[in-house]
């Protein structure tokens, strides 16, 4: 089967999410590692929780209202111009180091990311970061008004590039986000950033469950949600040979 | 303006769900605290992950698949026989000290239980508190094959109760079930059971942050939706005096 399109989603599959922890370690000493993982889960839920409520806002006011619950939560009081900053990094995240590589290997098929984010953070972010040199499309879900998992969402892969769920790939390392997408009928391949083995090894150390560890191991170990991504891989720089071998 | 139905969220609101802490930690020394916390998130990720995805499962399935995932992340073997143990638990918790009095003392008003719990967890639940006695309804979402926060869910309570919105009280400590509610346009008391001043104290002590008091924080602590509950207690015996002042 030809693959017409390949698809990534972008928060923690072609941008690491996890390198705002810079900043926030640098405005929040001590606290950068988990702010950025309980901003991760609310925006997350926040994103779910307003698309079942049928009170649809967009990720940068959900970005910045975790961010506001996180330091809440913490009893961390910022100035609005570190808040600001924090806010920043959202539009210029880190790439992976093997993105660039991976979609230049890919040039000739039809290269996008379908995200969760805003039209305006993602035009930012792609262009900040280089990559729309590199892609065909960067498609918001903003137009449906409904966050991933939503088959509406998923939809919006065939409206805006023509590619047919069985003409594409698509990529994410999120595991709720690779079972949507399976549900929805497209090809996926699941990034399993971190394997089980990392995550025992390092939440059971005489004892010691360490927080971030057991908050980084609900995001990113596959869910139970009845469904199974059609491709594991451990790194972006894997996919030119899967998509090869996918059409043998 | 009258109160004509007081109805309740089940897990977390009238029934202590930590108290499978018990069995956890009995099944898995040392553990108990950390399973309970991490089933729980994944437990309310999978009733929204679900719902958006239109793969509707009813809320023991989700408790089973949630249980599933925390074994496995934490690298916990169990026999059959452990598992269905666990299990057995969520018909058998505890109730919230406050419970029977409260109900009583609201003798003559409708009272009733809307959860996501399915039909045949709650009636085990309810009839093995023996609330049964007090209550008039336990509605399930089980009939409109979606969870809280969608406003299907909540729609139940007119449908089954013939209680308008604006003469329900909709009772919850879980902070997106209060936000999902005054959404729908119930009147809302929300239970703060845990305050923010008990977080900031819990959580950092000599630079250390206690996982479960994060884990705790992320569900106790409301959330930033744009929405606010009618009402802020802090026990369920605040109730009785609470609605009075509401009709005068």
């Amino acid at each position: 089967m030809t693959v017409k399109a390949v698809v990534f989603d972008a928060y923690g599959t072609l941008f690491d999410i996890q390198s705002v922890a810079s900043i926030t370690e640098q405005a929040f000493p001590g606290y950068g590692g988990i702010i950025t993982q309980i901003w991760r889960i609310k925006q997350l839920e926040y994103t779910w929780l307003r698309s079942l409520m049928r009170r649809y806002q967009d990720f940068s006011v959900i970005t910045r209202d975790s961010l506001t619950y996180t330091l809440r939560c913490l009893s961390l009081q910022s100035d609005p111009a570190v808040f600001e900053r924090i806010m920043d990094k959202y539009l210029h995240l880190d790439l992976y180091p093997d993105v660039r590589a991976t979609l230049a290997a890919m040039h000739g098929r039809k290269l996008a990311i379908l995200s969760n984010g805003s039209t305006g953070m993602l035009n930012a972010l792609v262009r900040n970061s280089g990559l729309d040199r590199l892609l065909n499309a960067t498609i918001s879900i903003d137009s449906k008004r409904i966050f991933k998992p939503s088959p509406d969402a998923y939809s919006l892969i065939e409206e805006q590039l023509g590619a047919a769920p069985e003409e594409t790939l698509f990529v994410s390392s999120n595991p709720w986000d690779a079972c949507g997408a399976k549900a929805f009928g497209l090809n996926v391949a699941w990034i399993e950033r971190v394997t089980p083995e990392a995550i025992a090894e390092a939440c059971v150390r005489n004892d010691l469950i360490a927080p971030l560890t057991m908050f980084k191991a609900i995001r990113t170990q596959m869910d139970e949600l009845g469904l199974e991504p059609d491709y594991r891989i451990h790194t972006l720089s894997e996919l030119p040979a899967l998509v090869a071998a996918h059409e043998s």
